[in-house]
């Protein structure tokens, strides 16, 4: 092994994602199963049946469920992303940390309107995790995708790159309006939060039955 | 490398399972230490004995006995199931997601059967978690094996895939039962939960004894 | 590919020990996380200090000390045994998840000792999951390197197979030993679990230094 | 395969890093997410709004977030030493072992400095497990880097490893100075806690700058 050879190999090695996505891939898994810590099993008070006292817990229920798909969606868009990503540098591990930031921060703004679930402070905070989620991983996807073809398997086309940062910021969009709402209409901004990965499905089944048949396999 | 050497490259990159096999085995790891958790060491109230104390902790510790197995189980099948799986698609990787979620309410639902263990309602809901982790598990079953060969190394017979269905089925209707009786009879009810792993494991001991010994190698 | 291979390719795909390795490390690595969360940050009293409130959770730290390495040691040794394993039938596969049980209590175990590190009941249970992670280890060892080649990559000769035997049982006996006599000498007992560990690094010592240099490389 | 062969394929499996990354992987992305569980939602008392009772949450979140970027900072150093290992022999793995201990350890001296964030003996705690963080990290290196040629991929050159022992030593330099003051300036301490991280950075970009652009592709 000559000296260029071996050059070679030192930055493969060290530009190699498999690290990176272990990493990541741990953090979805405790992020998506540290949620249901949030969720209390309750305590019965003079008389109160379970049924009942269960009802209490449905708060913590709902913010468990949207976040559980939040989380999942991010997953999936991460590794629609690394799908293509041959080598991180630097710059890429550093905005795929940052990406875990607000991730991580998630269970609490989950605990968070799972008990104060009408209040305009909560909606805003936990909103403001969910736009900065999009925000780094778009920045992710904009860094990765954008004129640095020694990152990727292959180039991608601009039409790709527009659809990848569609996805990404209509929820983030959506989620941002809420945000903003949030103090005027908290009932409106809960329901967005929940809507969004609804849309964000339908959207994918539209976007698959576009794609030619042949393309799809 | 040309034009259709690329596209097949990024299709099987896409379609690489990997990723959701690590996602899978996060979250089975987490879920099966958290319940742990739901084992509280006892506070002594005047004169009594960390034995007697301890006593209080035994339903929490069936709880997490039959739960820890319940996932164990789900972690085997699900590993059968991806020893074929040669590629996921967006639906199996979906259903893959939407398999976890009962499986991440887990805890919840053990926290409930140690905290209420006679009582309808928590032993209903633990059960109804056991048979949605059938469910989504079957439809994975179903979706992977059903005339899609792109997504296994190789066909099914028709004989594995009912034997697989058998196996995801099976427990699943005792739980079911164990559910629809759970407010006439909470006591057989919780027993059905704790036996049905058992019967697991002997129909696994039958079915390996009726495999020729030249093909189980 | 004729029939032969495509039965060998599904034999050697469903014996791939890569997710028992997974979920097994998965574990390992909260366990060892979790035990911190025994620690709990105290609450002064009445002009208490910080400094004297800590001295208070020093129970609790010498029980996490203990716990870690405790599963460090295990985690080494279930590599140790793994580096020979080529295949995983279904039973080395359960035996696995046998040893991950008395592992993934470890940390109730842990908090019990914390909480009451005088008390004879808590030191039994503590110690016998101790014995019962050196028993399902050592049923794991007997069963992988006991006249099944297929499982390993290259036969173990009966010296080795007798050595990791020892390796094994030796902590096992000791740990045994201090919880018959918890309840005559507790603190004894206590310690014996914190010197175990440290006597297994000694005999690791000593067994490298007789290995001849040109075969440790 | 003759004996030489085998003895060598036993000798590379046993040194085989990859079980040694996934256990510190999971690792790192537990404590990364653990550390956000110190967070507690308030409860409201009399009369008080929400934002007013997240502001006394403020602690709590300044020592997640100096604590994320640590824990970051620590696995971003891991994989690049890891991206030189080729081989781990028993003292890495122990010494890896010996890394994780303060590693595991920090979610608690994260909690000790949310609730007690100007007390000289929590910020004492706090930066002790940092400087023994970077003290266990230095040790690896050292040894990893050091005359053991059959550990690394390719030899280091003494520059490169000077340059890797001033990038761990540096940060706890300054970490140890803010413990030395902890208890005449705790103010000032907790500053250098938060400020090396963001020094790290700055000397990253610089190190960065300084590289010829065709080294670095």
């Amino acid at each position: 092994m000559d000296d260029d050879e071996r050059r070679r190999h030192v930055y493969e090695r060290t530009h190699d994602p498999s690290r990176v996505l272990a990493l990541s891939d741990g953090v979805f898994a405790i992020v998506m199963t540290l949620l249901v810590l949030e969720i209390h099993v309750p305590e019965l008070r003079g008389g109160q049946t379970l049924r009942v006292a269960l009802q209490e817990v449905r708060p913590s229920f709902v913010a468990f469920l949207i976040s559980f798909v939040v989380v999942a969606i991010s997953w999936a868009g991460h590794r629609d992303l690394f799908a293509h990503v041959r080598r991180t540098d630097r710059s890429l591990v550093w905005l795929n940390i940052l990406y875990l930031l607000p991730l991580s921060i998630l269970p609490f703004g989950a605990a968070l309107i799972s008990r104060y679930q009408s209040d305009p402070v909560a909606l805003t905070m936990y909103g403001t995790l969910l736009v900065l989620m999009a925000l780094t991983r778009l920045a992710m996807w904009l860094y990765a995708t954008g004129r640095r073809p020694h990152l990727l398997y292959q180039g991608m086309d601009a039409q790709a790159r527009r659809y990848g940062i569609a996805i990404i910021a209509s929820p983030a969009v959506l989620n941002l309006i809420a945000v903003l709402i949030a103090h005027e209409m908290p009932q409106a901004s809960l329901v967005i939060y929940g809507t969004v990965p609804v849309l964000y499905f339908l959207s994918i089944l539209v976007s698959r039955s576009s794609v030619p048949p042949e393309l799809a396999e």
